[in-house]
């Protein structure tokens, strides 16, 4: 079975920042994203008492160079003013071209 | 700590798919598994249009040569036909023996 | 883009040891967690028949030394107890002041 790897990138953050975020994520080349509800505590941002609610849980697997894209895009945009924690892990998948 | 490694399989796809791919899974020897509630968008497979909605995020722990054999039943009957993503990562674990 | 290493502890047990478990987590020095509702089928423990229902998925993020103290601390209270599984893997982060 041959396998490729890639980047898994996955993203907690604030229930409602979801649309805004998986469309960003998209056009930043991802082909796609998984996403589901979670919950939790710590791991304090800005709004510290939004982050003890419901969270969203968002995954996606790309490029390195677009993994690298997305990290800086959180790293910008969102780690300063939400409650977001992300990490990156190498994934082994089938069919590489359905992730570039 | 003693810990081994195995691997984790990630298969995300269309909901209704739980009962018959689980069952799979099982009988190709995998001793367990654990299942949720996801939704997505993208990484289109064969029937795009059911893939935005409700999908199952299916993760087991086996020894690598049943990893193996999961894959190929997946790129097998899977990923031609359903909207699917699969995907392989090395975890270490307590008691192997729950896992073989 | 800075990233760091640190391991991911990913727990899977009953869904009511939640409160209880995440507690002792924060207090062996974990900053945050991540929860969602899971089910699933097998790698039984003590009470197989309640780990075919409702479970939960716990993710937290911490130092390798605290991921042991997690480690030890699953292999001790809960895995010969309860329907448990527990894995390990190492993950790229940023800001990893916020997880220390």
């Amino acid at each position: 079975m041959k396998t490729s790897e890639m980047k898994l990138v996955v993203i907690i953050t604030e229930d409602e920042l979801e649309p805004r975020l998986t469309k960003e994520i998209l056009a930043l080349g991802a082909r796609g994203y998984t996403a589901s509800r979670v919950h939790g505590e710590g791991w304090h941002g800005a709004r510290k008492s939004e982050w003890e609610g419901e969270n969203v849980r968002i995954e996606t697997i790309v490029p390195e160079p677009i993994a690298n894209s997305i990290l800086a895009h959180i790293a910008d945009r969102y780690l300063p003013h939400y409650a977001t924690v992300v990490y990156i892990q190498t994934v082994s998948i089938l069919r590489v071209e359905k992730f570039t």
